[in-house]
């Protein structure tokens, strides 16, 4: 990895896992009796992971301005979106896996139930932290907050989620380019919208004009598919032990991937 | 019912009803494509119901203003955030209810992991519809995102929903002090804060005072509250042909309700 980015994620990272470590999901009654939800919530934000998201919205705002410890809140906020949405893909009724960051999935711990309802309320409490916890004018906190939705919802990562969902068991060969922009759409949905919307997020903060951001979008929607395809290739190739999370999983489901459309040696040429 | 209470649902709720039902749930790309998540979330949204929370809202608003057609992305942000948890409440690891509003769940007919998504979608939605279509000053929207975001999360419904789950099968009848102290901090939360959080949004929308709210706060516990021991009895005692719903799941969870822990003729009389 590139020198100059070690640098930068030895410096961002740590102050991230703290921020989200320090996080009391707001606590005004009966605090005693939800701590099995509290519990569940921080078990996945916790559970670390790379941070790829709120790493982006820092070095995105820190293009526009240097007080990037400013952009904690809007970070935490899309990683908790990050981490509701691994938790609700880990259910049974999703892709049924065991195995996360190196630990029990979410719902393995606590049970199916709490699990759902911790995704709910780490989604809400994303959109809780950019009302309450970001400094800024409020026509920018509703940027942000219309940006996250956008980026999280049934227009991103939501709406991504059901066409994999709708994908499984589809995989056709013989109709390849349809397939191809299938699993383009997917992607730009799944893993694209957030990643891109971390991105903007930073700039908006900073008040970055729309060139910038139209530079970013594009930006982010090329990390997005890189991403992804490095994502695919890992299911089909990694160590269960070293990636931390199930393998196999894709293929288990017959899902549209980059490897199963393309097999793995295409799959890695592209990358 | 009261003649003027019924004179105002009469002119209210349809047009709820046809705010709701023209919601294009964001359409930018692929939408063809994610089609079934977008009839899922149509299926819960346009089931019907009392559009309890979308009329608090307005009546709210009409305490101090008369143009409450303003309230209708506010008043459908609440709504929204309802049927979500319904179509969560109603999934097998939850409550695991066959019927809704006298058709079947959301997860009976497209699946269990299409309604979890279609909750998701609908809770993302909620906020874009606040940060995007209220007409109000940015810093009027965020207070409402942030009071959508407190009644709704982990300190309002989840957590209620959380300590419901969590109640479940431990009614104790001797220690019915602690018993009583914990139902009604379920309710407060599951219900409750979801009522007050709507009479709040028509107040805020209109720029009302501290005092007012402090006043509407109350007034939503009140409501929650007998809300939900109506709610308990009928789940008791009702006919699910009527009500359209499965009936007597709470005995059958063990849940701790108004009716499990002072009895039917006792829940009756403090209704």
């Amino acid at each position: 990895m590139n020198e100059h980015l070690t640098a930068c994620l030895d410096e961002y990272v740590p102050v991230i896992n703290a921020y989200l470590k320090e996080l009391r999901f707001a606590d005004q009654i009966g605090a005693r009796l939800a701590a099995p939800l509290d519990d569940a919530m921080h078990y996945s934000v916790d559970a670390g992971g790379k941070r790829l998201r709120p790493v982006l919205t820092i070095m995105a705002y820190r293009l526009l301005a240097d007080d990037w410890q400013r952009v904690l809140p809007v970070a935490a906020a899309y990683e908790l979106i990050h981490t509701y949405s691994l938790i609700h893909d880990d259910l049974p009724a999703m892709d049924d896996d065991d195995l996360r960051r190196g630990r029990p999935t979410n719902h393995r711990v606590y049970g199916e139930a709490m699990a759902i309802l911790a995704g709910d309320a780490l989604l809400t409490e994303a959109f809780h932290l950019l009302a309450e916890e970001v400094d800024a004018e409020p026509e920018i906190v509703v940027k942000l907050v219309s940006g996250l939705a956008l980026a999280a919802g049934r227009d991103g990562m939501v709406g991504g989620q059901a066409i994999d969902i709708l994908s499984q068991g589809r995989n056709d060969q013989a109709n390849i380019d349809q397939q191809s922009e299938l699993l383009e759409t997917l992607h730009r949905r799944k893993t694209g919208a957030m990643i891109t919307g971390s991105l903007l997020a930073g700039v908006d903060l900073a008040q970055g004009d729309p060139f910038l951001r139209a530079r970013l979008t594009e930006f982010g929607s090329i990390i997005g598919l890189a991403f992804q395809v490095a994502d695919d290739i890992l299911d089909e190739v990694g160590e269960e032990a070293s990636l931390g999370k199930d393998i196999g999983s894709d293929r288990e489901l017959g899902k549209l991937t980059f490897v199963s459309l393309f097999g793995l040696e295409e799959a890695r040429l592209s990358f």
